[in-house]
């Protein structure tokens, strides 16, 4: 399994993917699912990836592939809206390519791709692409996509995400999310990795690889933990009735 | 949908179950899923359903039925074992009558039920029935089952729940766990049937029905979203690194 969130906020963009992959519980390795490409100056284009592996690689290996070529390519495309249909032709390529195989074995060679950035003089964007190729654009009510195990850490966005949250308070609730779900479903695990875009910067980020043992993730998984079962006891007790 | 989760502790038992049913979101309904069998100062014996409506309800009508008969039934079975037993051919007896419509409808007959209790000179026990009718039982490292929409409220109960939990506690923690599931899942919905039972007292509690503007549940809810905003704008800001 996988867990990946990315946020399109006021003040730009908040990535964070986790780096498990899974066939059974007893093959289990860890692969990047986020990918960046880009031209400083002129515009970052982020890719997250969730579901088949072999898919999802294929997938980024062509979009790698033809940049270099004279046809449409991330790094030429006008607009982000342009870029993900152009992905979203990408996954319909391999999944056509790999259909009769994928028929005949009972495999689900189906993958998701969170896809964000911003190209110079448009705003930024985020579009979260299904298995078919089509696509839905985030916006200020619902500035947020997960795809994988979503639903373990989809409360605490819930809660605390709004569109004008800063950007490093997003992030923060971003990894609490990572916290709940590892904690609840071992195909989803360390490391992470983590992106943060400030508004028409148009840089590419380096990104942070998170591992086991990172001190400010510890440090924040700790304190949240404790915070919530201080929080939990603080809540008055329940009146006689609901004990009757 | 439906969410139930019972606990079986050290010092008794908690159940809270939600009352929504539905098929498709235009045909919502409300449905009592939490059901007690019991003799004061002898028994108690509390089922929780989640799966198809159909299903459960004629399991359950089958078990009151049989009250009335010589055979085995829930009054009189000698161990909560037995009982955990009695309901899963219940459930077979239930499933194989209905399986050649099922087969034709595409439809899952399927259901599934906690059932826990304690009968007299027992200690009290909680059993997990699958919708084959086998089931597990709960143990001190293992203190609580979820059945149906079980994910978006089961960090709150990992990261909370001990064997050792006082009642009270508990029952935050589970309504907490609701919380969580209610806001991020529109198929699981208020009322909510709250059950608490006290080791070795052998009665049959009343329970007690959650309704919408129910005044300690809406306090406990608004203190819980508070408390988790004001918590994660505690947590320390991201490293420097984290950002680039």
């Amino acid at each position: 399994m996988t867990y990946c969130v990315a946020m399109s906020l006021a003040d730009g963009l908040v990535f964070v993917s986790d780096s498990r992959t899974n066939a059974g519980v007893d093959h289990i390795a860890t692969f990047r699912k986020l990918y960046t490409f880009g031209t400083p100056g002129e515009r970052l284009i982020v890719l997250q990836t969730a579901g088949n592996l072999a898919t999802s690689q294929s997938v980024i290996n062509l979009l790698r592939l033809r940049l270099r070529g004279e046809g449409a390519h991330l790094l030429n495309v006008p607009s982000l809206f342009e870029a993900a249909r152009l992905v979203g032709e990408t996954m319909r390529e391999i999944t056509e390519h790999d259909a009769a195989a994928a028929a005949n074995s009972g495999i689900d060679m189906g993958c998701s791709f969170l896809l964000a950035g911003q190209i110079k003089d448009e705003p930024p964007a985020l579009f979260n692409l299904y298995p078919q190729g089509n696509f839905i654009s985030a916006t200020p009510d619902t500035p947020y996509f997960q795809i994988g195990e979503s639903k373990y850490g989809k409360p605490i966005i819930d809660r605390a995400l709004r569109f004008d949250t800063c950007l490093d308070q997003a992030l923060r609730c971003a990894l609490i999310s990572f916290d709940s779900t590892i904690r609840s479903n071992l195909s989803v695990g360390m490391p992470l990795d983590v992106m943060v875009y400030r508004k028409d910067t148009l840089t590419v980020p380096r990104g942070y690889r998170i591992v086991d043992g990172d001190r400010y993730f510890e440090g924040v998984r700790e304190q949240w933990s404790d915070g919530l079962r201080n929080l939990l006891v603080s809540l008055p007790a329940p009146p006689e009735g609901y004990l009757e």
